[in-house]
């Protein structure tokens, strides 16, 4: 590990305005280990709907700079709700981008996943189809804490990411990432 | 079953203009059965990326019309690349945007899948994935046969589906949903 | 639909004599709609431990009573647990020894899953590997309503599940399966 | 990476005498780095049906044994077949004995799969169900290279792994597991 902070930047799967998933997002830098620093990633919301004909045309500059400032990172932090029982499109297709750029930038690179929800599960369903995703991203990904957040929006307050629980574990989970991050 | 022609609508699952799934999805009206109907839907390129805020102005017109066509259908087929171990995310944001019309137009809906992939597993990742997401939809998917075509590349020539073995595959798939739907 | 009762079979996925499972298993007949009958199959404890070299002496006799039992009703309804985020190996190698079985039992019967856990998730897992499984079955799998019961060790008393939620939600599941095993 | 040599445990997920897959374990050992030795774990098919009321009474010998094995080992291999697009009833009854063994010996283990059938897939659709199972375990898998060997029946001959590309890939594979095992 450096004697630098690590840094890690964070992949957000939603495009709302209110999103509770941005809420979180915005929320992890203060949750940190002092020694870490999380940034945002720009919006996947600025990526084109996945068309190798594009891509032909040359990569979009959002895509590059995405996936130059992932690979230029200690570790890949993705926050992200559950669409229909899978991963958001949106987030796929961000995905889809970012596994044609060259070098691949997830390729080993330590990843962390949030999911939260309405309901029970927390985003539980999304996050299994995400991890087989990254089976072929190669990536690293943190097994333990999971963090599926269930009645996510009791849970974020005016834009703020509020409950103390909710917090403690993310923080913890940012600890445990980090550890992970630094092998 | 009705007297009339059974009317199967098709949702091609990439954008490229060359594309292998568009091939297959052109060749389906000539492999379906006499009293079958097979029509394209329009493209998922026309979707904006799935966004609650863009939802709240109004569904976008492409949405509405596709949603439209799979309601007044007889069942739905979905063709469609695999993309990094899952269902692609245009096929997936469209997904997205179809899951919050009202009515929902794929619940109870007949739905048969064909995926091909230029290695041997012809797409079988991305279709367990799809399968997971049409129980939140409710659908009525065809278990067998899967069609799961495998070196799609050599299969495929000047935009025709060209391969006898599977134009005959997907016939007989074609039977076995026409009956499925009409249950 | 005959005019005869409905009858369904139930396979539980757990051995423990206390089971959670078993006593849900327990409680369908008094929850079931009064034109159907549900019986309890007997136990997968008395499989072996699946090996093709037993399988080529003869099918053992447990298996082929519970398989004549299901092809012989209207409808399966599988009650388990999860298991490490997955299917119990004891009701997988139960499926595994039924699949063996010539006619397969399970090809195109009406199937309802229900299964229950500790934490929130109510063995949602489980449930999506177990569908990923009968498509091979070909079995015809209930989508909705879903039966996760979370919090399972709060809601079975003595051996009797006693919680009125449950108890009600499952009698709705019960009616959904009755109209949906009766197409 | 210790000046010893590496030791990697084998667990075979297939009861038949005659198994493919057991031929593919009897071969890893010649097909390993130099510095690396490959022994076999005891028969799962040693382990009771699992029970939580036999595991009350104690841990079946054969359990304890085989969990002391792997916690001892700088890594596991697991080489099964796919039976009913999912892990084998065997495979994971013997995971749910050793998931309750404390300490836990497959959590933080290095994991390598190995898989083949006789169609095409060669068992790819277990392989996805058992990483998530691994998720629960928090095992540490290897990513690449993906050994799904298909048309496993032309490639064994009289018991032995005879075929000289999968022969081959399997080396490659052992060498990046050894690699991976070694961080």
């Amino acid at each position: 590990m450096s004697q630098q902070k690590q840094q890690f930047v964070v992949l957000t799967g939603s495009l709302r305005q209110g999103s509770y998933h941005a809420a979180i997002t915005r929320a992890l830098p203060e949750l940190a280990p002092a020694n870490v620093q999380v940034s945002q990633l720009g919006s996947i919301g600025e990526f084109p709907l996945y068309n190798a004909d594009i891509q032909e045309q040359g990569m979009p500059e959002a895509v590059t700079t995405m996936a130059n400032a992932i690979a230029a990172a200690d570790g890949l932090i993705i926050v992200s709700p559950e669409y229909n029982y899978s991963v958001p499109g949106v987030l796929k297709n961000a995905l889809d981008w970012l596994s044609r750029c060259n070098p691949q930038p997830i390729a080993g690179k330590p990843v962390m996943i949030v999911s939260g929800s309405p309901g029970n599960f927390g985003g539980a369903r999304m996050q299994y189809h995400l991890r087989q995703i990254l089976v072929f991203f190669d990536a690293k990904v943190l097994n333990k804490p999971e963090a599926m957040i269930g009645q996510v929006h009791t849970k974020v307050e005016e834009l703020q990411l509020v409950d103390a629980d909710t917090r403690e574990f993310l923080s913890k989970q940012l600890l445990s990432f980090t550890v992970f991050a630094s092998h």
